[in-house]
């Protein structure tokens, strides 16, 4: 018979348990951080009616880029590509219950349709904080440190990242202001976007073609913006006041924080202050994450207005991340100790040792099989499960066992309740 | 601006947080009790090539249940109706490298689509937990043990729920000594998996339809094993030899088990031992969940034997059996503490204090907002925060703050060093 494939479908990744323990440790830290910020933690389908992904919430995912399907009632079905929209929707849904400000956190997985490659895999996992109902620059402020406090708890060193930091108000007043069309403001976002991706001139270029005769004045500004000035044009402008506020407000926190101009973050939704995290690695500069402010998202759903700000920060990036920096956890068991079977005695007797251990918090395998004793160790060391106790005729008449380390070999002859209390201290 | 539903799609559950705390409870006590036994967890996407799920591998998702729908690259794919052929494809695809038997976990959500109905959604996650590389009956007995754990870690009394159990063995034993038809035996099999749909007179005429002149000997053998018997036909066959086995070793084990000679368990792929847990709630008497061993199904993805044995448990089930045996917990919020802000100096210094009692393991919301002081702390009270501190200009220049307990009314007078020492020793 012809087998079937064992690879999983393309694009996606299995988790063997070695892969599940470090996305367990992200997920694990993620939810710490978020909790610590008071955020409670929501979920969802990945399933959601296509027409939330539609050109006027996100022209991104309304392309080729989303999984859709047609269900077997003619409705199009959407695999989220993120979970924002999601979010609106709940909280607009439950907007009268709810004590606003609300903060939320998820972990979920998102779907894009694009060709796999690093970092950018099919599937991947987002931890997304939102805080809804505050229009006040402490909400960003907060969503800002909360992303720089789990850059610290996965270990990473101040110098290792920095925060960028810009605001579409003052992108939108500086494009006003310059009376650019929405066509001509739009592609501008678009080509600052993909600068790092094209040559000097083909930005040059292109630029020119977009602004025409306003090329002059838009350099002018953008120039005077990246040296941290501020043109005239925008001097007093609501853009400019926030971000200074913001900016104050983080660095007070003793947060570093670097304003880009160019930054944009892809989504059109973004309303005022956006921001991401960026790697300084000088072999593999990027950005890793980021999110911003979405006033007028929740709009979609509700004829109330409710101010959000948030960020997503995805498992793939960030694995990479921790594995450049050297910054993964050790591989450690989730399985205290292996009862190995010395005799026939043992291996009638062990089911009933390891129900009273896990009456008493340890987390017990009794070995399985019918390999010899050294074997069964074997089995115990290439789990890497770290104690072992061999039981055989001897320790049930005598109800004492030698517990053994085997990375170090070091014993020590307990009872069963010995056994539960080392472990209940380690 | 016609307004997006906020309604989920449909047979899929929003999480809202008071959900997700039940549900993170459930997965929790799944966790707890897996990892007791030794189980190590694993996880994949929920994207499958849909040939997965052809009819050789289970002819109850093979037909209209399945989400399958074509990519963009003209491959068909499912969103996964169950877990077992993904962790069997799994295994397989490392046999080399993995240390026999092994013990694993996961608890992916899975899609069906049928009509919503009570405790039958398109979507629910589930509990799977299995062991391969093993034949022998401790094997089984050990799945069935942590089963009736985890029944009991959720609260549940002994009263509240039995351990059904058959053998496809001894089915299989009968049915060829009878000398039935493959198709004969199959429509026999489902027939008797909808006995407790149909009137007994349906049962008994479509019983007579397929079995013609052979209804009485197979009337008769179902009679006697139901009488817990075994009908000459099955004296010293595999099936019942086992069967014993099984039902001594966990009666040792102080669990009690029904043998029911008409338990079938949906799946074609279990070829021993199958189980369920029952709820013997007089009112609503059912299935909760089940497993069975299935040695043959990697044979799908590997020229080599790995036999298998599992069960699979779902949450919505589980759930709607905790709320009816009112064994739900009570509502906790993951949030400590609210800093409330009694004025200008509070709002300012209230992000710094909030920052040194998060390093202090404290989970904190900082009020975000303009409402006066009595509706902060309402705001903190319909939240279920448990405490909250108002901090002000004489707060901070003491540098003492009054911790109060909402549901209590007490207060303790602490610095900043006694407010983590409280929630840590708490």
């Amino acid at each position: 018979m012809t087998k079937l494939s064992t690879e999983p479908y393309k694009g996606v990744r299995d988790f063997y348990p070695e892969d599940m323990a470090i996305q367990k440790h992200i997920f694990e830290v993620w939810q710490k951080v978020a909790e610590s910020y008071g955020y409670e933690e929501y979920s969802a389908s990945i399933l959601e009616p296509a027409e939330m992904y539609s050109a006027k919430t996100n022209e991104e995912h309304a392309s080729e880029q989303t999984y859709t399907f047609t269900d077997r009632g003619e409705r199009q079905v959407t695999l989220r590509p993120e979970m924002t929209p999601t979010v609106a929707r709940m909280i607009a849904g439950k907007k009268r219950d709810l004590a606003f400000p609300v903060r939320w956190y998820s972990i979920p997985n998102v779907f894009r349709y694009e060709r796999p490659q690093r970092g950018r895999l099919r599937e991947h996992w987002q931890l997304n904080a939102d805080i809804f109902g505050s229009e006040a620059v402490t909400a960003d402020v907060e969503v800002i440190s909360m992303a720089y406090d789990i850059m610290r708890a996965f270990g990473a060193q101040p110098g290792d990242f920095i925060v960028r930091l810009n605001s579409r108000k003052i992108w939108n007043t500086l494009t006003e202001q310059l009376a650019l069309s929405a066509e001509q403001e739009h592609a501008l976002a678009r080509l600052i976007d993909k600068k790092a991706k094209i040559t000097a001139l083909e930005y040059t270029d292109e630029e020119e073609t977009i602004l025409g005769d306003k090329t002059k004045l838009f350099r002018a500004d953008m120039e005077m913006l990246a040296k941290d000035a501020v043109p005239e044009r925008l001097i007093g402008s609501d853009g400019v006041k926030e971000l200074a506020q913001i900016r104050a407000l983080l660095t007070n926190a003793g947060i570093p924080v670097v304003y880009d101009p160019t930054l944009m973050r892809g989504f059109t939704y973004y309303t005022g202050p956006v921001f991401e995290i960026f790697d300084t690695d000088p072999k593999n500069p990027r950005a890793l994450f980021g999110g911003g402010r979405y006033d007028r998202l929740l709009e979609l759903f509700s004829s109330d207005k409710i101010p959000a700000v948030g960020f997503g920060m995805g498992d793939v990036t960030i694995r990479d991340f921790l594995e450049t920096h050297n910054l993964l956890p050790e591989q450690t068991s989730t399985t205290d100790l292996m009862l190995c079977l010395v005799d026939e005695k043992g291996r009638d007797e062990a089911p009933e040792l390891a129900r009273h251990l896990r009456a008493g918090g340890v987390r017990v395998a009794v070995y399985e099989g019918t390999k010899k004793l050294g074997d069964q160790i074997s089995v115990a060391s290439k789990k890497s499960i770290p104690f072992i106790v061999c039981i055989g005729e001897k320790e049930v008449a005598e109800g004492s066992y030698v517990l053994k380390e085997l990375a170090t070999g070091n014993e020590m002859t307990l009872d069963m309740a010995g056994i539960t209390a080392f472990f209940r201290t380690r």
